[in-house]
């Protein structure tokens, strides 16, 4: 089969619906179909309009079937299909389109089918933006964290044996045996405390107050490790941000991996309020910026020029014209990076290549304003 | 209308009620408004003095529409009423004014319509002087905060899927329901753990003991979000800090943000404990001071003064004289900035033009000392 | 009256009493008290040893008042028995002498008179090591922690007044006033859980929800200032210390604090693990060393010297003597701050000063090695 | 006895056994023998399996008693039996292995005495990775977290009288003396919250709410000081790592401490993702790589060479050969360590003795390549 010659508007959203990113109709289905299957175990919503939630539900099935289709249809046009069925994502897309249907074909009734409905939410993840990140802090933290929880689990076996044995005889329904006392514990030392399972014995409550105060010691280190780990990570990501903004400038683009993390590690980090002058026309300049975060307004003879996130300036005093042109005023709180005169002639004595490329830029640059 | 001719006091307090920050009689009515309405809801006090007590909340209410009506005439006389009435204080300040009111004329029960004086209490808000510090975390760290709330959803819906179809069957009335097993969900990924609502079958217990867990994890990544932006924000705040003292001293205000960027960056900080001798008389100095909070105490022929947060000291030895005149000593803990002459020094090199600015403040100074 | 002419060991022991710590008297006499003052509680221990008990609580008491009357006496002679007496130390010591028998002279009970023994414990907060580090994090990050409790009781009104409206006619015995919301919604917001009070319409449901995951919140907030600051409080305790020790090296001991600062700046910190070598005799040195924690052995001919905690060597190296006189082995983990040759000599090129002072040492020392 | 003549396979499993890490075989008797033990409290597990739950356990036994054995046996053939025996670890393999059988003796009956197999649940503890790191974390930090723990002893005692006083003549049964209100105090403070004993006076849920909002304030300092311990561990931890894989380097082996220091304060790290192009075959070089982890591929003529963690790539650059000699690139993503040339130039200068070494390795790799 060759394309498809549909009208251009199903053709993107076929495009867009084979892609890795959840379309807006996928997420308005999940919503829905979460909702209707939710509202299907609540007997007056079921009694007054279950054809309805039906309705809703097996529409909602639909589109995921149709999902699946076209994404293994993408994958077999791209020859990765086997890679796709296998993969995460296509398991569960799987899962999602033929759960609900393969239950109804094993005979389960059908208000219990369709609680498999609830695998639906999982497509959400891919999605959230700051997901990766949270990933990539567990799996560096992994090590410490499987330790809290050997900490965690050691508590837990030790603490409930030992009120088994103290509890055993004075309330023999809830104690008698070890894992009932897990039950116990683990809702101790979480700190959630039910209360449907309690010592009453003196030393059953001495050893439930240790494992309370173990469990906010459990509860102290997870957080304390994970914070560590979130705030490394935060600085990595800045690093690597800083990084990108810098490679997009022209004339780093030829620098190699060293020099940029020197450039990286050169630019200094300011935080300005709004309506501050940064750049007075006429003075002598002796540095660049690169805008983080925020916006700045160039005051040029006639117009008024806005630069946003990612944009630079100031760069001609870098390149031997070192008279400010126009008066460069921040428009809101911005973060800018700083690159001064005296790191960026620093960074041409260590990768003295960068020279020819840069006076090749200065020529071109003055002849644009001529 | 021209402006009033009334007694100074009373235009004075127009004046601060019309103004942005709540005003001491403003607190004490938000005080005084919060308490009647609670003890207006308890019987043995509303059948004590219920006269009293609805006395108090109609005189907060007037107080609260007079205040709103002096801030809309304010707005009107600046001509921008539609902003204030519009904005988020306008529509808060008018909820507070007519919420009450609205009620009584539709009808409702005097004591539930007083329930609405809770309102009065979000107008503390404003006033609270960290609450934008915590905002502005809240807004750098959004992104990986939804992350989390993204896992805390999915936590909640499978957790709560899965007990309903492992309890339903053992506990019809508490989790017959998606909705209940939600309530249950939430009361115990939050490590509340009510107990009003509790698995009973094995596999219900350890599915709510892997919930509770994830329950720790969710609260261990949130509070590591938060430490990380709430350390970032301190870091950036104490250079604006620093930013701002080191641009009150005179010779600095004509450096440009990327000189002062500099100075902020060369400053040091440095605790000394109370009674330390910074500054002895005689000896030869190479640094000057900025006290960032602590006090000290200048030993002058036949005075002693003493210099507070912001000011700054021996600043003379950056200008030539490099004798200590005066003795100076710190009177309590003190975190002071110090600028080594070696760094002022290479600050003059960088910024050329700030030698012709220092030569002429050395000269005023020396013939003031004469 | 003189000085007391008793026997040494109790004008030492008075001598202790008067001063500022706890003696061991004391904490045995805190811990046999509370002990006793808990049993006379209990009826079984109180019907088999109540005059035991009492002994014990009385024995204790005496113990008190006349830790008491030593500390005024000794506050008499130094002419500040007014400041002693109105001071937060001595308006405990005087509760605690004073508070049970005032109590019985008032006619209490004596059983709940003695409860008020339950005031020694807070005698032993004076002798908490790191208790001043606490207080000042909470002084430091007094305003954020503010707003986060104005934001607590900000969502306790709110939510309680919700709570109440939507279930007072489900639950008219426990929702049926405001304060009683209030308790529900503190036990709440704390996660706390005791499950007496409980929202059984969905509404109240939904806002109990809303006050549950804000109650994370508020827990992840307080946490992450409270971290934040007790790590910049960490920091700054680190250089402090640091510049103790440095204080301590003789020839450090006239440079000025900005010198100090600098040193301070200057050392490195380096851990070793055991038996590494650090110096190998007859090698070329460039560095000092002072051993900020762990124990180091000097292989000196004919004998081992250990060098420990606060101890520095390598200093000839910083002298002229750049030949390693001994091998030097950490016995222990380590913790070394190191001074390279390179920073002392720039610290004498910034503080001519020193190399005088240096020069002298220098002398002094090949004299005492000769 | 000489050395045992087995077969290789049982000599190999005996000196892993005598080693200080658990084998596999190890690890399997635990979980093998807890998983008996919950069993065995289980009645309708029991009356289905007693004897194989029975035969498990004495197999688990037999298990730890040889281990036990080998590990004297070991021990005494080293001369240190005395000191193996007196150690934690081996007091805790003596434990495991006579705890049962002793209680068995001493006429405990069956059921429970295998209850104290629990304790060889203690036996992972030493082979989980993280938890050296964690205890040291907890030493570091022990003085603050002592300041927390009196605290939290202090409201306990201060809460637990007040309530006691408040609540005895409402609830007699639950209040009536302290040690009961001591267990409320305990549930309270950690938020745990069962709800068997809750206050029911006005002025007594004052007290809780103080206790509850007491109990969030311990929890985030508690969280506070271990999130900054854990944070300057890692810092700590990571140093060590870098100065390690920089010793592993030839010529950086013979540096002393303050060199390696000196580098691995030098070395700058940097994060590349994926398929990034590190050196291109050609160019000058003027930095030398460590992998500090991922993988990078080196494009030699013929082949390609995959260069993993702990490896290093571009010392030729360092040595006089400063045209890079192939394409190197990243396979994932990767964390790389930096020396520029300057740093190394720097390092050479501070330690001149360096020079010597360099250029016989030079030497050495130039004759290699030719």
């Amino acid at each position: 089969m060759s394309k498809p010659l549909f009208l251009p508007a199903l053709a993107q959203f076929l495009a867009a619906t084979a892609g890795r990113n959840m379309t807006k109709a996928a997420y308005a289905a999940v919503v829905a179909g979460i909702t209707a299957m939710v509202l299907l175990t609540v007997d007056p919503a079921y009694e007054a309009a279950a054809g309805l939630i039906y309705a809703v539900l097996w529409i909602c099935l639909a589109f995921f079937v149709f999902e699946w289709g076209v994404r293994v249809r993408h994958a077999q046009q791209a020859n990765h299909s086997h890679a796709y069925l296998a993969s995460g994502r296509g398991l569960l897309d799987a899962a999602c389109a033929v759960g609900v249907p393969l239950a109804l074909l094993l005979g389960s009734d059908q208000r219990s089918a369709w609680l498999l409905a609830v695998l639906w939410v999982i497509k959400v993840i891919p999605g959230v933006p700051g997901l990766q990140q949270l990933r990539r802090v567990l799996v560096v933290e992994a090590r410490p964290l499987l330790s809290v929880l050997v900490l965690f689990l050691l508590v837990l076996f030790l603490g409930s044996v030992a009120v088994h044995v103290l509890e055993r005889d004075e309330q023999p329904a809830t104690f008698s045996n070890v894992p009932s006392a897990l039950w116990w514990a683990v809702v101790t030392l979480t700190t959630t405390g039910y209360g449907d399972v309690v010592p009453i014995t003196p030393l059953g409550r001495m050893v439930a107050a240790m494992v309370m105060i173990s469990g906010l010691g459990v509860f102290g280190l997870w957080t304390g490790i994970l914070a560590t780990g979130f705030a490394a990570e935060t600085r990595r990501d800045n690093f690597l941000k800083t990084w990108e903004s810098v490679s997009r400038v022209p004339f780093f683009a030829t620098l190699g991996p060293s020099a940029i993390a020197d450039v990286t590690h050169m630019l200094r980090t300011i935080d300005l309020p709004p309506r501050t002058t940064i750049i007075r026309k006429g003075q002598p300049g002796d540095c660049m910026y690169f805008i983080a975060s925020g916006e700045v307004e160039v005051d040029l003879p006639g117009k008024k020029v806005r630069l946003g996130e990612g944009a630079f300036f100031g760069e001609m005093a870098l390149l031997g014209s070192n008279l400010r042109s126009a008066n460069i005023t921040t428009t809101k709180l911005s973060k800018l990076l700083v690159l001064d005169l005296v790191d960026f002639r620093l960074l041409m004595a260590r990768h003295p290549d960068l020279v020819e490329t840069i006076d090749a830029e200065a020529k071109r640059r003055t002849l644009e304003n001529k």
